[in-house]
Parts: C-alpha cells; structure tokens; sequence
C-alpha cells in the first residue's frame, strides 16, 4: 500500500477528534443500506440518526453536526425533504454531504435534483467517476449504480467541479482523488471486494460526514475517510466469502486506531 | 450479573411459550431496523410481517397476534397508517407496543404522533430515558436516537405514564427498569456494546411485541424481553469488533433457552 | 440431495453466463430486504440497482437487463411505480420476476394489484404455496408472509396459473417446483434454516431476475436459481446461530461455482 504517511498522521487525529466528540450526524440515504450506514457510524464513534419526514428535517438539521444526502432510492417526497435539509445547511451553516448515487444513467429526475442540491453549497461531494462526469454533463460509461469509468480520467474533471461549486470532491475507485481543485490527495490500496458490497460507498459518504462534523478542514477530512475506508478494506477477512467480509469490514472500522492506519 | 432468578424462570417459559404459538406480529418499524427486525423475531420463533400501507394495516392488525410501532423515520403518510393500526388494535384488543424513538429532540412532528397514539392504548411503551421525560414533557438532555439520561434518574417519571395511560413502561438502558406503576422490575447486566449495534432498542421493541403476542401477562412479558435481549449480549462475541457482535448477537437470541436464561 | 444432476449442469452453466454478462438487476423490492437483496446479486456476480420513483422506473427499465418486483412492503405510491415499470418491461421485452409477497390474506390491496401486474407478462412468478393459492383464488392457510400450505398440494394450481399467463411458476417451500405448466423441475435438499433467515425467497426472486437477465430459457433460469439457492443453503454453516447462518449464506452464494453445484 503506497499511503501517504502524511495522511494517515492526519486521518489518526481527526479519527481520534471524532471518537472524543461523538458528532451527530443527520442521514437522508437510501433505502438499501440504512443499516450498514448507522451500524458503521457508531463503530467509528459518531451518533446516525435517520430523520426525513419534511415536517422534521429543518429542524433536525440545526441540532446535527452534519448531514449527508444520498440520493440511492430517491422518490419525489424525499427530493423534497432532502432540499428543505440542503437549504437549512446552508442557512446554518451545518456542514454537508452530497452523495448523488447513479446521476446519469439517463435518470433526469434524480440528476435535476442533485444540481438544485449544489446550489445549497455541499462542504464534500463524495461520488464515483461516472457521477461526476454527469454532474458536468460528460458522457459516462456508468452502469446502474457502479462506475465503468476510471477516476483517473475524471480527475480534470473533479477539480472542475470543487472550483465551480467551491467544494470538496472525494472521487473513490480503485484510486481515490479528494480534490479542492487546488490541491488533490491520491489514495491508493483498498481491495477489490469492497466493490462487491453493497453501499460501501454509501457508508464512505457517510464516514466523510462524521468526519467534517467535527473537523473543519473538510478536505483533509473527507481524505482521512478515504484512507480509513481502503485501510479497513486491507484488514478485512477475505478468505470466506463477501458474507464475512462485509462483518469483517465494519469489525476493522470499529477497532481502526492511530497504529492500524499507520502500519504499512 | 444480577438477574433476579424469578424473572429468568418466568423469561423461560414465556421464551417456551412463543416458541410453541409462533405469534404473528405486526411490524410497522423503521427503515434502518426492518431486516435486523425481521431476523430477531424469526431467531426467537416469531412470525415478522413487515405491512405499513393505509389500506392494508387495520385488516393485517385483526389477523396479528400483536403490532409494534415504531416512529424512527416516521413521516406524514406512515404516521397515518400507525395512527389506523393503533386505533384497530384497540377496537380488536390486539395488544401493541409503541416504541417513540427520539421524541423530544425539538421534533414536534413525532412527539405530537406519539401523544395521539397514546390514546389507543399501548400495552407497553419500549423507550429510553430521554423519551419518556420527552412523553412527559420533561426536560430531556437527549442527542439523536440515543439516551444521555439515566433510567435511574427517570424511574419516576416512568411510573407516573404507566399509571397516567394504564400501560407498562420498559425502559430501557445501563439498567432497565420495567413498571406499570405498581410493581417495577430492575435487570441488570447486558453489555456496552448493545449500544454500539442500530436497532438493539427497537429490536428489543419487537421481541416485546412478540411476547405480549401470546402472554397476557404484559408486565413480566416485557421484563422477560429486557432480560433476554441483556442475556444475549452478555454471551455474545465482544473480541472482534462490531460487526461480529451483531451477528452474534442475533446467534445468541435463536439459541436462547432456559439453562442459558437461568446461568449466572 | 437428491438433486438432479441435469439440472445442476445447468445451473453451472447459466451461473457462468452470469458471471460474464453482469446483468443489470432494476430492483423494486421491499424495505426489509433491499441490503440482502443486493448483496446476494452482488455475491452472484449481478449488478443491483433500486430505483423507485414513479418518474424513473420506466427510463431505468429500458436500461435494465430485467426487472425485479416485490410486494412486500407495498404502499399506494410504491404500487404505481411497480406498475409503470411492468408495463414498460411489456413493452420493451425486458422480462421481469413477480414476487407476490404475501398475497391473499385478506390484504385485498396488494392481491388487487397483483392481479393488475400478471396482466403485465411476468415472465416468471416466484413464490410459496399459499401465494399461488391466493392468485388462484383458492383458499390458503397462509399466516403472513409464510406459507403453511405444502407446494406438493399446491402443484396443480402453479400449473394452472403458469398455463394462464404463459408464464413460468417457480413454488418454493421443503420442495421446490418450477413449471411453465407443460414440463415441471423438482427441486429437493435446502435446509429448515433457509425458512429462519428474513427475505431468503425474496432475494430468491431476485436471482431469478438475475439469471433471466442473461439466459431466454427463464424455466431452466429459474430451476438454476432454486437449486443454487438449496445448495448454498445446505453448504452454510448451521453450527453457530441463525445470526452465522445468513452470513454464511451469502459467503456460499459468492463462492458458488461449477464443483459445488454438481456435488452430491
């Protein structure tokens, strides 16, 4: 694994700032994995709660140390919810994250959402390649949920979009990119399995919230969460099957610490 | 630990009891909950029906042998359907179970559901200590889903919404504490890590459901429920993070029986 | 097991199809299944997608590989986008698996809109016993989503109904039966776990999808997935706890191949 020893160093003390501050983070995601998203935010120390009714999102926004808005299951009464929570972000200044899962894939509905969201000025937009080709109106190769294209080729891209929307974008594949368009941290490692479990991603969005919920430096922030998320792929048990790998995953999310994240 | 042996033994046969009628139960629980739910009730030989459309949950609560309601990511439409199945279940003298997950919390949405649906009669309220202060209009120092108040310091407030609504209050958290305002029963034990798992609360919640389901007894069957779920999560694996404890957690509860309720 | 091993040849060889076509699987399932269901496609080498709003559904049908539809946590709103996306798949000839969950038991709504969709060509119906009794409008001893009615008493009424809708009817139960009304495959083994673990026949359906996503004989697609979804069964760890067993469930569908379907 060729990880920065630089952002390991940082990924340890945020996670260690996390643990001690136990942030509350608001989720509006999706429908498939509600569960492995809460139980992986309380393996690393953060407080999930799902609340999405429209007539409670507002006002949850303001007691969150953050807020995630994936877009996986999106329907037109949780688009609504999910803008009212976007702007009450922005107007208290609650620091948030926009997972816009399959934009593109000729799905128009959910696109046209995830760009009245950035208007409300997310702190991290953590997606796949394809996602952000579609997000500038690139022509994507996406399949469904899962990104056919390399982020490597969409790295131009990326810092495109964190310069026009002044955000953070964490770009994850088989090498992540987390970009501000000035400067860009390069993660590599992680394993293929990750890629075989459902909402991985999704939960990655969600770590990233935890993460700019108690640390300001949203991209160093949203870095330490790409490190973290490849290192507990490494450790994970992969000898048995995706059943235990996916146990394995969240085990090695709830036991990483300074040592695991520095070790080669 | 310090099990009383008189609930153990009761917990023991109304543990056998279930196992032999099998009870239907209503399910009309939370997004994030709904499979751990489902596998919990299945584990302790309950039948889960998971039915939440208005124009099915009054028929389904007349064929269920008891409902469980839980407001975790309530929102206008399914509080309808809850308010329908709660209103049933007390013409039909189904007995249900109201867990009112993160009322207070500045979210008035909820509270006001939970206030309606204490009028159709709960057989038990499942809930920590931050809800029922927030039941009782007290003054809450809740975070999200989870408690910061001690169930000892509102032992008393639980009392006094078991008399007020004729119901049994189990409450649970470092210590449960399981009243109808007359007779309180105490359990001790369990273990931190049950509150590191989304949905070991409102598991409990239906594991509660599924006891009164063919109990009469509500009081004793909800404190066999808190002493099952505290048993289970003594036995179960702590040494390799989170995600194993989940699991076995869940191995624990459909190995439970009466030597395993019953050791020290 | 007395499997048959023409049947297992099959299997082995629809199941490489799979794996090299990595089918695209619209998914519309239910709320207690969605993570298992996904994570048992990806095991399998199939690409999951949930997509549900009424907006999306037909644009997504038109890039899936085939169509998956589950009623088991159905809702008005839900039902409307289940059926924009059958009819679409009607007319773009993307074959579709029903799932009738819980049809019949005196839930008038969802069997009204099971009947609506039939007329839509699935081009297989997965379910038990009591389900296909219910669509028939035969009288079932169902108690909710299981069956208590053997598919040995039911066969006639699977052929009746697959004869009906041109359709293949994949029944299962401690036998499983799949029949397009003319030829019929008799599947034996499994294990009494199989029933004990949430949504096993719902992620069922949705390797049924997943195998006529790639392969136009949807009977022989169909008895593959029975039989692959009975052997998983019988190789998984049964030693531990039901919380072990679904786990290992999915660790055996991932690790699925050629030599463990032929194994006697």
């Amino acid at each position: 694994m060729c990880t920065n020893q630089l952002e390991a160093a940082f990924a340890s003390s945020y996670l260690q700032k996390l643990n001690r501050d136990k942030p509350l983070i608001h989720c509006m995601t999706n429908d498939v994995v509600q569960n492995f998203t809460a139980n992986i935010l309380l393996a690393i120390g953060a407080i999930p709660a799902m609340v999405i009714a429209k007539e409670e999102t507002a006002d949850f926004v303001h007691i969150a140390d953050s807020v995630l808005i994936n877009l996986g299951t999106i329907t037109q009464w949780s688009s609504k919810s999910m803008l009212i929570a976007a702007q009450a972000a922005m107007v208290t200044q609650t620091p948030w994250v926009l997972d816009p899962v399959a934009v593109g894939n000729a799905l128009t509905f959910r696109s046209n959402i995830a760009k009245q969201l950035l208007r409300f000025k997310p702190a991290v937009i953590r997606c796949n390649a394809s996602e952000i080709l579609a997000l500038a109106d690139k022509t994507s190769i996406g399949k469904g949920p899962d990104s056919q294209d390399s982020t490597d080729a969409a790295l131009n891209v990326a810092k495109t979009i964190a310069l026009q929307y002044q955000t953070v974008v964490a770009m994850t594949g088989k090498t992540d990119y987390i970009t501000d368009g000035y400067t860009t941290y390069v993660i590599d490692g992680g394993d293929i399995a990750l890629t075989k479990v459902t909402g991985v991603g999704c939960a990655l969005s969600a770590v990233v919230a935890a993460m700019i919920g108690c640390n300001t430096n949203h991209l160093l922030a949203a870095a330490s969460s790409c490190l973290m998320m490849k290192k507990a792929g490494e450790l994970a048990d992969k000898h048995h099957g995706l059943g235990t790998f996916a146990i394995s995953l969240l085990d090695q999310l709830s036991l990483m610490n300074a040592a695991r994240l520095l070790e080669q």
